[in-house]
């Protein structure tokens, strides 16, 4: 740090298994994915690069090198896995994770039907080959599923290899784990932690609301992602209490989150 | 692209005259033109110079430059060319068209009350010169044409020489085509679709939904326009039914959009 | 200019006392920094490294000096100050603004309960050391400060010696001299400036339609900030009267703002 604050709340450091940031490249070019390691690299632990993006950018396997330089792992975000599927295409989905080396794979139903059971099967066949993140949560907004359901999913999920499970939101924030208007459903979360323990959780979060209300809830040290790169400094002042938002709450706690 | 995914959605290649895409720069450095180049120079079909941003940046010449070397016309947008007419400086206009080598050029008149057959003229003028986009629809949220009067006001302006007509929304996307909500006024533009010929129009829609919403109801290969740079990647993501929003409506169709 | 375009309205060129912009930045790499100046250096008069985001960016030095070289003063946001004197580390704060030889600093109180003269005492000491900008109004959306008292402690802090007060509205424009929703309090804002004159107040106005409000009350050269480093141009397009929103109003009023 640039110079000495007292009284912060510890973070965690690299690599964490606790509060880590991911953030979410939907298509930098070169020197913005530099740009953005420049200044946010040693705050972010994980990029997805969004939805199916990778199918259409023309500097794929030179910005993977660019994040593997730095130390910073990537994945395909969820959709991409499901395009492969549905279309039948799952070994040729294998095999572009080994063409582009990669160590992490999500996988998720958000735009399909999938049996739960088909599901588990597809995150213990890629967990032999790389690490499995799998969401849980429908990207359409009238798909409720009810917190008892949400808590079986994640954990059969855990069950078959997940190394941690994805509260669903989008890009845009407005649908899983919140409302229409991004409001989070906050019984939902509650009682999804009454069962699965808060470091398995990774919490899509884009929106600054929803980052405090988050940090608010479980302390500075919250897994957080779909964070956009240009966010990602906010997001790490959110998490010291060093922004409006959360400058009284670590205060308040005497630097003790419930959690954090 | 880079691996293959079966059953995807035919796309026109360049130079296109549907499914191009429409990007605006309201203030980009060198390096942002570049990078935003590298990354959607195959999906991008023609830049805008946002209204008058032109008047005040102060690396115009050399922009234009690097958009012409990379092969992507550009030109200014409409308020420009009203900001001259209002004042009684339609040669002058004419004469940086010249000054800047410029091919495509915008009659528009969002900002101002102008005569329609005045209108007209000035894109049989300017069409001599260069190609022309003339834009239909008011900048003023509370001036609402009926659909007759943009059908009327849309074939005058193809007639008298526009290469194709603009569906007015701004930056925004919250006037024109749509309510200030974003909302898409659907029988606008279903209306519309009646009378003048899909590949003739060019639909500004900088949101999402709004992308969506044309993509639905006209395939991968409608033209949209209003786009941010940023913004290329998903756009065309959206198009291939790879992001969530379309995901499922391409398979649906058995990948036959009803006019894409 | 890139050309000619008669009867503009008249902007004050740097040094500017009045019709001056503040950025924020929130934190941009080094590259991000070049290219925000290379376009907008000519139109930023002062930026703002975002409340305490200079705590946590690795390029802390290195942009300060960028900045420098451009000629364009830094200062820290309030909540850095806040965030220091909430810790009883005062001193310390006046030995980081002499460390990165800052020549302004902003006096704040936006996320802390602090008695008004103690805030007076803390602009005339560090009045001695740099120039201070003092902020009036809370981060907190609950806290409605009267009309009369934005006065009385906007007035009390010149008095201290604060060079400009700035009214509060956060990188989100919804609290301060706004609503929730971004609707300026527009008699507030027309009774502050019965008693405080126009060129010692600096508007925090992030959102286009709040731009737009002052400079239609207040003409081309009201003092604003919080503008994100992207809309810099888009600003100085709405100050000249060259975008949509204000592209009558300078015209009707013969060139003659108000107070422009």
């Amino acid at each position: 740090m640039n110079y000495t604050l007292n009284n912060l709340p510890e973070r965690e450091s690299k690599p964490r298994e606790r509060g880590f940031t991911m953030a979410m490249d939907k298509g930098l070019s070169i020197r913005e994915v530099e740009d953005f390691l420049e200044v946010a690299g040693d705050y972010v632990d994980i990029v997805k690069l969004g939805w199916a993006t990778s199918y259409v950018v023309p500097n794929l396997q030179k910005k993977l090198d660019v994040y593997r330089a730095a130390g910073i792992p990537t994945y395909f975000g969820g959709t991409l896995f499901e395009a492969f599927v549905v279309r039948n295409q799952f070994d040729d989905y294998r095999r572009i994770l080994d063409k582009y080396n990669m160590t992490f794979a999500e996988v998720s139903d958000g735009s399909l039907e999938m049996d739960h059971g088909q599901k588990c099967e597809y995150i213990q066949t890629l967990a032999e080959q790389v690490t499995v993140l799998s969401e849980v949560g429908s990207k359409d907004a009238e798909k409720i599923i009810p917190p008892y359901m949400w808590i079986r999913l994640m954990q059969a999920e855990l069950d078959a290899g997940a190394w941690k499970v994805i509260g669903e939101a989008r890009e845009g924030g407005n649908v899983g784990l919140f409302r229409s208007t991004g409001e989070v459903r906050s019984g939902l979360v509650e009682e999804i932690l009454t069962k699965i323990p808060f470091e398995k959780i990774l919490w899509e979060a884009p929106q600054k609301a929803q980052q405090v209300w988050f940090i608010k809830l479980l302390g500075a040290n919250v897994n957080l992602g779909n964070i956009a790169p240009s966010e990602i400094i906010p997001l790490e002042t959110i998490r010291l209490g060093l922004r409006g938002d959360t400058f009284s709450h670590f205060l308040e706690m005497d630097n003790n989150p419930r959690r954090g």
